[in-house]
């Protein structure tokens, strides 16, 4: 419902409506508690507005042969947002309140200041406060470039025409989703990227393999260097190393996500924060008793299935405080919609890089050259696996390749559950399936780790026959 | 190499050089051991010259942008069988011998004779035998039509032009890729099936919900009858319900697989067969010692990865003959590649219902209801599960939807490790893949096993947040 009593205590205050603030006032709200959901834009957050959900039904009017992509994809967005709007205007254990959410000092309860749009303030208390405030790209200006061409996911939807050319600076998720659209399109597409390759916290072979298959399909890449200055008139974009892009209609920064923490109160409160974010942990607790903090604006995920996961854990250590609070969060996938994907699962690589190389295995196999990628004519992908020597136990997992948001799942289960390349080493996977790239990696370590058999007989058992053929 | 020693007692004689065949001849070489390959037609059988290469090369041509489509599959298939006969001519320790293959009464070693093609008999002596003959396509007249209109998937693949109308008789696998392959091309695509629905071994809610996704993209079903009668001049099938399709200029009969059985001598060697084919166990053996039998032939898989799994475990057999033969072969997904794809794993849905109703629960989510397929406007698609009812122990799931294929492996790896929906609750799918369907299959199972907990609870535990709204 739309508002909230002041005098009353709430058994929380959610702050800000997207993935995360959702997940604990419908949580919550199961548990039969009243919760106060403060929203300042729009309810259903970065996803539903300028993030996954605009996103993928970019990514898929694309390819759907959509007249109207643009306008495709707000329709998709609209109907959401006005259904999570609607939803939450009508619940009847969420007040929702409209306006900016600060901190204060005070403890018992917990007091929430809401400065709302007509410019009153609304005190909101609560036995807890979950902040969900999320994050915003980072942005600056370039030099000579207009507001009207410089955009950011938060305007790159608004778009009505496809452009002619469009810059995508920044080498990450983003940009690796809308180079793979706009290209669909029939954009000309440049990424322009200051580090030295793609995806930088990603594996090499990712970066890599990811490049070369955009550069496939036509994306033209600029790594290592930045755009220096734009020239309006001819709408040229100067770069660092010299080069020069012209005609650019369009150019979307996505460089990186800051939390929101302005204006939150957290100094008052006494929350502590980081370069990241506001420190949580996989319960969503902060170091103040009874404020937890959920999502992107904690920097431990940047994802709507990372803000859902701790959300539902967050739920539970509010409604059941007598919980035990042990285990940690499962393994959380990445996941890039790019074509082709790219999915990873488990460790970081520099996490795995600190580990004694002594103790750990890397496989990897080329999709191209298993049978689905040799009947599709696939030209670039990787599946690769790093696990602990003898046990095979998954310690990271990534991939580039089609479906590799859903293959990344085996991964994911057999992390979760302690399963290692030894015992996955005689699943059978549907031929031809991407998937079987998973049996070849099992084949590959049970090859290496048991050099008591003859080492034909692993030379055997790495086919699947064909692909041993193939990949000649 | 070609040709081999008649007077040598080898390892095993292999009968059929398909994906079975393959298996057993690299396997065994792979421990050191000469094999005799005997092969009547080309080497890489069904799989790579008839099935599954030219069919997934049909798939991918038809949405490529091909220009000539059978000419890429004729050349993906004949150059993988090249290779493929290039590397069984060349290898050292399998020797191949071109023709028929009998099995003989003489048992120590076992006599197998080989008809060559010039009208010699060679006598091959080994100490084992695996027949890998395979499977052909069942074939009957239908009255009035052509051998140049009716084809079977054999010489389907020779085909130059696009037919403007095709009729699929029969409404399994190999229909359902074609009607996906052709309708992409273009062709108006009929499928003219006997039973009272589609791909009929496999659960009623895959049969619908394929159906209307086929419909929907234009494939005309004519259900419950058969072809009565082909006029030739105006090129019109009469169809027994009344109903006719004029203008056919090609009708692809697949309406089942039969074992090649005829001609191998099983009676004279006493190898027991049944209706399905050569009876053997999970270990490829039959009722006569030394005597193994692999994949199609056996009709216990009519796939290339259950050819290849039990492949395996034949070269185990042989090879390792101390090894105990313990354990059942994994979990075998099928999966069909049509668009949306289908796949299942676990018991057969008869195997299922002959379970006690109050030992199992079924689990079924609408993929269209999930975020993924609101961005991409998906229409048909169904995930389901049955489990034992409370340990959530998986007996079979079956997938109708994109990617299918992939997202079957994790059900696959559950079953292979006895992980139920009870510990598969708490597993993060990355949003919004399709994947995340296998989340809400946990939820349903997690929110109607625990009711102890406040129901209300569960309501949100459904939710990934947005799901729960978008299906509304």
């Amino acid at each position: 419902m739309i508002g909230h009593d002041p005098t009353r205590t709430y058994k929380a205050v959610v702050i800000g409506a997207g993935s995360g603030g959702l997940t604990l006032a419908i949580g919550l709200a199961g548990f039969g508690h009243d919760t106060v959901l403060v929203e300042a834009g729009r309810v259903g957050g970065d996803c539903t507005n300028v993030g996954c959900i605009p996103s993928k039904a970019l990514l898929h009017a694309a390819v759907s042969g959509e007249r109207d992509p643009f306008g495709y994809v707000r329709r998709k967005r609209d109907d959401l947002a006005t259904r999570e709007d609607h939803e939450m205007e009508e619940h009847e254990q969420i007040h929702l309140v409209r306006g900016r959410a600060r901190l204060t000092s005070e403890r018992d309860p917990h007091v929430v200041e809401v400065d709302a749009p007509d410019g009153t303030v609304h005190r909101v208390l609560a036995d807890n406060v979950v902040i969900c405030a999320g994050s915003q790209p980072v942005e600056f200006a370039i030099e000579g470039m207009s507001d009207d061409t410089l955009v950011t996911n938060e305007t790159l939807f608004e778009l009505h025409d496809v452009p002619g050319t469009i810059v995508l600076v920044g080498g990450g998720a983003i940009s690796l989703e809308m180079a793979t659209a706009f290209r669909d399109l029939g954009s000309a597409v440049h990424i322009v990227e200051l580090a030295d390759r793609l995806i930088g916290n990603d594996d090499p072979l990712v970066s890599s393999t990811i490049r070369a298959a955009l550069e496939r399909r036509g994306v033209v890449m600029h790594i290592g260097t930045s755009i220096e200055r734009f020239d309006e008139p001819t709408r040229t974009a100067h770069l660092a190393n010299g080069d020069t892009i012209p005609g650019v209609d369009t150019v979307l920064l996505a460089v990186g996500r800051r939390p929101r923490l302005d204006g939150l109160g957290l100094k008052e409160a006494g929350v502590e924060t980081s370069d990241q974010g506001v420190v949580a942990d996989g319960w969503g607790r902060t170091n103040v008793d009874g404020i937890f903090a959920v999502g992107d604006i904690t920097g431990n995920t940047l994802t709507t299935h990372g803000a859902n996961a701790i959300g539902r854990r967050a739920v539970r250590a509010i409604a059941l405080p007598y919980l035990p609070k042990t285990g940690d969060p499962r393994a959380m996938a990445n996941a890039v919609y790019s074509r082709p994907e790219i999915a990873s699962v488990g460790l970081s690589p520099s996490e795995v890089e600190a580990m004694s190389p002594a103790g750990r295995r890397r496989y990897e196999i080329q999709m191209p050259g298993i049978d689905r990628g040799y009947t599709d004519d696939l030209e670039h992908g990787v599946a690769m696996v790093d696990v602990e020597r003898f046990s095979g136990k998954i310690l990271r997992a990534a991939i580039v390749g089609p479906s590799a948001a859903e293959i990344i799942g085996m991964f994911t289960l057999a992390i979760d559950q302690g399963i290692g390349l030894r015992k996955m080493f005689a699943m059978v996977h549907p031929y031809p399936s991407y998937s079987q790239v998973v049996g070849q990696l099992a084949d590959d370590f049970a090859r290496d780790t048991y050099p008591a058999l003859p080492k034909e007989w692993w030379g055997m058992m790495r086919g699947r026959v064909k692909n041993r053929l193939a990949r000649r």
